[in-house]
């Protein structure tokens, strides 16, 4: 096999109080990469579309290139692979399009070379990628790898477990037309938190991570609440607040920022809702100026894979 | 039914990385409270045995006087009991003393009443009790009421949740002979905690969470790790940072600060190394000056009833 091409799906990290710990694999968008033996060792950038022009060819500055070329190294190879790189989702909206390309990129080469990296190991290239372009987490690589929705306990070494999804349960994501930095959703994090909103998102977290384990949907709706990120960074986002309420009010479970933003996902029981829950969210986009797109998606989805 | 006599086990509050959030009930130590019908109205403490005679006698201030109070508030009843109380654990040793007191007496008047309140009320009334001698936490009421390993989401509404425990878990508590008064240990809580280090004790307790529902021990055993509480009470109780590291040197999964301390627990896989791990934490107390007791338990228990 000298050629193959991999798609690997947006994530919505940062889940709800799972600041830098939860993420989920979308059913789609994602971003797709094709990976093509060269003469030359080492990677290199063929192409890319759907950038709208913005994004870096060169290898190390590109994370499908960074992911690619740690696959290499990790595996000892003296290989040459051509990437062509087609974005599927927005750049900059948060739901990990830096992290698909990564892990279609990765995924790709570590196939052909006849996976000589386990799934875990390919997670770890990505976040090689990952820390060049918004830090060093996998929240979004992790689940774009593996599928499925994924907890993060040490990013070095990398420590990862995947979390049983109920049943039913779907994810809703609305994008609106809006640019926010990864750096200035950074640099709204707070320094420090007082001690009574880390008791209480920790009993978010701790009661999030239990109904997803017994599948108990009223408790999810109940835990998803974040106190600590989503506050500090909603004032970033124009109708950001409306929205989460919207879509509580539709009948989803609760709603959150996406990675860091500014989309913002919502989860639902059950398909049935979803398309209520999406129109009023992007109602509420709509009502602060905020033109904006949807998608709905099974919240249980696998990981990169060939197509 | 005229009389009955009440057993509510003690707790280890704080699991960890879940400050105010996760307890469990001990299969021992624990306190007894025999509740009898008497001609006058409401609630009186006929005796408490076991305290050393500092435990205050009226009803009002005493937590088994007012849990049983509330019982009787709660489900409108004009009847009258006497309580003679037998404290089976030393008082302020962080195993959940003044909440075992409240358990029994509480479920003990409403056992006779015919139980008039569902098992979450009773556990309410406890609350109030709690709130006036160590602040409105749930996290030891909750499982010594219950039984077994409980996630508090929110206080008020009371909002708990039974987390299963796996099989073969063990529970070493050690008990120092140390006052260690909660005011102290309250007023040692940092006000404020650095995001970096509420994102790792975040992961930590969703681990831990997800460790409980797999029985991955391993998991459990990297996930038990409080960054938060223990390393800003620990310097109040002597030997504690060697104790909580002899308990992991001696096998045990992971070891932390009981409740507001001095006792220290540890969980182990399986009771095969309970002991040892039990030594090795005396030694290390003892190293620090400190003579101590030891208990072992399995981590899953019934919480109060009648005997």
């Amino acid at each position: 096999m000298d050629e193959l091409t991999v798609f690997a799906p947006g994530t919505v990290a940062n889940l709800g109080p799972g600041f830098d710990v939860l993420g989920l694999a979308l059913e789609r968008p994602g971003d797709t990469v094709t990976v093509r033996r060269s003469g030359a060792r080492g990677i290199r950038i063929a192409s890319i579309e759907g950038d709208g022009g913005v994004l870096p060819h060169e290898t190390e500055k590109n994370t499908a290139g960074i992911a690619a070329t740690e696959v290499l190294r990790r595996a000892a190879s003296n290989d040459g692979f051509e990437l062509d790189v087609v974005k599927g989702m927005p750049l900059g909206s948060g739901l990990g399009s830096s992290a698909a390309s990564a892990a279609a990129a990765a995924v790709g080469v570590n196939r052909i070379l006849g996976d000589p990296l386990g799934p875990l190991d390919v997670v770890a290239c990505c976040v090689e990628a990952e820390a060049v372009v918004s830090g060093r987490h996998a929240d979004n690589v992790a689940p774009a790898v593996l599928g499925g929705l994924v907890l993060v306990l040490t990013v070095d070494p990398l420590d990862v477990s995947r979390v049983p999804v109920p049943h039913g349960l779907h994810v809703v994501v609305v994008t609106p037309e809006f640019e926010l930095p990864t750096r200035k959703a950074r640099e709204a994090l707070p320094d420090t938190v007082p001690m009574g909103t880390v008791v209480r998102n920790s009993a978010n977290l701790s009661a999030l991570i239990h109904a997803l384990h017994t599948g108990d949907m009223a408790l999810l709706g109940r835990a998803l609440d974040d106190r600590i990120v989503t506050p500090a960074r909603s004032p970033l986002i124009p109708g950001c607040d409306t929205v989460i309420e919207a879509a509580r009010e539709a009948g989803a479970l609760g709603s959150s920022i996406s990675g860091a933003g500014p989309s913002v996902f919502a989860l639902c029981p059950s398909k049935r809702r979803t398309g209520t829950v999406a129109a009023a969210m992007r109602e509420a986009f709509s009502a602060a100026g905020l033109e904006s797109t949807s998608v709905v998606s099974r919240a249980d989805n696998p990981g990169a894979r060939a197509i």
